[in-house]
Formats: structure tokens, C-alpha cells, sequence
């Protein structure tokens, strides 16, 4: 076993790119975990043959205060290169998070396994159109992972690979099937093509309440941008426009907590 | 209108401090909130009779950008020195955010409205147990708000004026009667002497499932830490548990989103 000490060794800087930049990780088709838990969750759903784990990094001291998470032995045996040994110093040097662990994973893309044939009409799924912050993007795909949605399409959001975004969906986004799409149009017409209904969450009081709506197998939520909302554009192309009557005085729910809701009220029946 | 350029100005400086430290917060017992949304909710609610806006700061390209939220004639005109003309250079010094408005305003503390005396016994509560980020604590008091939910006790969380919190809660923090406890003890003795039951939010498989524990009037929903969940000896303490059944391969949600859910449970009926 060696360890790699210097930040400028090809794989290390190729980690820290991956970490860093979009442009990096579409070059490579390559997303950078960070974090013992997510790595560990990585490794568990390539068991299941879901994703492909092309390095672990790890530096001594992670390792073994992580041992509960990734067995120390896969580093100290490796032959492949796999399961690589880096400084400390170099761990914290590429890290995304202010307080690093010193663990990383590259994974290849694993996204796009959402599309007319995988499609259930019967199924539940979440469109996410326009949302800017990848921690809530993140939370609401831990949130449909957890109530056992379907699956999610992203509509101009960010990239699924965001580090940010994988980070605060806390390994879901490696379980939950996950498409992009162009625009809400796009997705209108897949979706209707597959027989799935498309419900827009808008503030508008005249919306059908949600829990009237007949959410549940078929059905599509759509959530629209944290600020703005869903645009009356995007609203107008589903099939019904609906709403969570708030009793209260905040005007809106954050996007994550709405979200939450509705995948609530579409999972439950 | 004298502009105030220098940083060093006790004006300045008071609020800068109470921007960054609960210590400088508790001394004065004064809030500091940033952004122009905000202040013109608390401006609001000040008209309300429900808070004591001491002090409203703007430079004057942020008194010009969001003439719309507050009215730029109140800083031309004042003469009680309440709304304060500032430089741009001191405004982006004091900010707490990475993209500074200019806007600030300083507010007595509202806190502590929730008591015996307050609460119902056909109110909905909201205990938070151990929340660690501000912005998920601000995320549940406005899914409270906006779901009409009665009030909110914090046991062991950062106190309510955190500017993060405030961020978060969008306006939300004034309006939601909220109060500090010790102990989770004392919250059951208090809600217990008002007729209010308690139901522990825990992942326990076994606990009744949230739809069907009656949650609605005279019901608190306690929740817990964001990675720890509640603990085992407070769990014990509420009157029930209750569990988010969860169909899919997450092991928990984000403690903000199972909030949006089990208050949606408690304010539906």
C-alpha cells in the first residue's frame, strides 16, 4: 500500500476537479462523493449492481476513524488501484466541505434511467422544475426515496451530480431513477404518452386542494421554483393545478417542505 | 438625512455586533435582521402591535433597489432617527450573507409569548427537540406559520434571533407565538397541565402510524435531532409516538421535511 502525498498526482487532481467543477465531471462522466456515509452507500448500491465505483480515497486517519463504514482491509490489500491511500494534507486540500472527512469516491454517471420505457403507469414520480438550490433539490430526493416514489425528472435545475445535491440527498440520489428534461412541455408529453397525470403545485387559491385532487398511482407532482414558483407557463401544460391550503399567514412553504407534502398526500393512497 | 459612512460608528458597530453574536444580541435584547423582504415584514408586524422595530439601516442604492418593500421617504424625512441612511462600503462590512441587500433593521425580542396562560387546549403545537442548523429550525416555524399551526417550543435548539433562523423562517419567526424550555419535562408538564397530548415523532416501526393517532386539536408533535432523531428518554416522556411509514430504501428524512409532514397530519383535521 502506498500513499499518495502530493495535491498535484494526476488522480488527486482529477479528484479535486471532479469535486469542483461541472465541466470536469462531464468530461470524465465521472461524480465525486465526499463523506464515509455516502461512499459506503455507493459501495452498497454497486453490490446491487446500480453504479459503478471507479476509486475510493481515503486518507490513514479517515480510514480508520471510518472503519465502520468501509472496511480498512480494502485499502491495505488493493491491487487494482481502486481503493487509494492519500495524505491527510491532500485530503483536506480538495475537500468541498468545511469540515472534510477525508473520504471520496469517484462513481460514474449513473443518471438517465428514467425514460418512456421505464415509465410505469401506475407509477409516482416528482418533476422539479426550475429549483436553483441543490440542497433542496437533494432533500426532496431523499424525501421521494424515502416515501417510495418512483422516480424524479429534473427540469432546468442543476446537475444531479452537485456535490451539494448529493451530499444532502444522503445516498438517495444513487436509488431514486432520475431523468433530465428540456422543458415542462417535454415532460408533459412523455408523461401523457406513458398514461401519467401531471399536477401542478401552485399558490393559487382556485387550485384544487391537494388532498381532493386524486393524487396517488399515475400521477406526477410538479414543483416549481423556490422563489418564484412554477411559472404560469409550465403551470398551464399539466393536467390540473393544485394547492395546499395554508390556514396560516406565511404566504408559501419552502419549496423542500412543500415537496414533502405532496409526495406525502401521492404516496399515501 | 446625514448618511453614516464610518464603520466605527456606535450606530454601526451595536448593529454589526448583534449581526454576529448572540452575546451582543442578549446584551442589548435586540434582534438584527438583513434583507429587504424581511424588514419590511417586520415593519409590518410592528403596525400589527405585535414588535418594536428600534432601527431601520439601508445605503441608499438599497433604499433606491427595493423602494418597493420600504418606502424611501422614510429615510428622507425621519427626525427620530429610527430609519438611518448608511454607506454601501458599510453595509457589505456588517453583512451576515454572501449577497448583502443593504438593508437591516434592529428589533426588540418577541419571544416568550407561549406559556401556560397562551396555550389551549385546542391549540397545535410544535416542540423542537435538539435541532442543530438554524435553517432547518426556520424552515419548520414557517411550514407552521403557514399551516396555522398554534406555536412552537424549542428545547435545546439555538435560540430563535439567530440571523440564519430569521433568514430561513422568512418573516415567519414574528408571527409564530414561540417559546424556549429546558427540558423536554417541562414541556410535557406544561402542555400536559393544559390538556395538550404529546406525540413523539420517531422512526421505531412500531410506533402508530401518523395517520392514524388522532393528530389534530390539543395535539404537539415533538421532533428531533437532524441526524440523532429524539432520544429515547424524551421519546419516553410524550404521551405517544408516531411513525412516517416510510415504503422506500431511505432510512430517515430530512428532519425539516418530516416536519412539513406530521404538522400537514396535525393541521388537516
Amino acid at each position: 500500500m502506498t500513499i499518495i502525498e502530493s495535491v498535484t498526482n494526476p488522480r488527486i487532481k482529477r479528484l479535486a476537479g471532479l469535486l469542483a467543477s461541472k465541466k470536469q465531471r462531464d468530461k470524465y462522466s465521472l461524480a465525486a462523493v465526499e463523506g464515509a456515509r455516502l461512499c459506503a452507500e455507493a459501495l452498497e448500491e454497486e453490490k446491487n449492481g446500480r453504479l459503478h465505483v471507479v476509486s475510493v480515497f481515503a486518507s490513514p486517519q479517515a480510514a480508520e476513524k471510518y472503519s465502520g463504514y468501509i472496511d480498512p482491509k480494502l485499502f491495505e490489500n488493493d491491487r487494482s488501484g481502486k481503493f487509494v491511500m492519500i495524505s491527510e494534507r491532500a485530503a483536506q486540500k480538495i475537500a468541498d466541505t468545511a469540515s472534510p472527512q477525508g473520504i471520496f469516491a469517484e462513481v460514474e454517471f449513473w443518471q438517465d434511467r428514467l425514460d418512456a420505457k421505464t415509465l410505469s403507469p401506475l407509477g409516482r414520480y416528482a418533476v422539479l422544475d426550475g429549483l436553483r438550490d441543490p440542497g433542496n433539490i437533494g432533500t426532496v430526493i431523499r424525501t421521494a426515496d424515502a416515501l417510495g416514489i418512483d422516480g424524479a425528472v429534473l427540469v432546468d435545475c442543476c446537475e444531479l451530480y452537485n456535490p451539494k445535491l448529493l451530499r444532502s440527498a444522503m445516498g438517495s440520489a444513487f436509488r431514486l431513477p432520475t431523468a433530465y428534461a428540456q422543458s415542462m412541455e417535454q415532460v408533459q408529453e412523455i408523461l401523457s404518452s406513458c398514461g401519467i397525470k401531471t399536477y401542478a403545485a401552485v399558490v393559487d387559491k382556485d387550485a384544487r386542494d391537494v388532498t381532493a385532487a386524486g393524487l396517488g398511482a399515475g400521477c406526477a407532482v410538479v414543483i416549481g421554483n423556490e422563489g418564484a414558483g412554477l411559472s404560469v407557463k409550465d403551470a398551464d401544460i399539466c393536467d390540473m393545478k393544485i394547492n395546499i391550503k395554508m390556514k396560516g399567514k406565511a404566504e408559501s412553504l419552502n419549496a423542500a417542505a412543500a415537496a414533502a407534502i405532496l409526495l406525502w398526500e401521492m404516496s399515501k393512497s
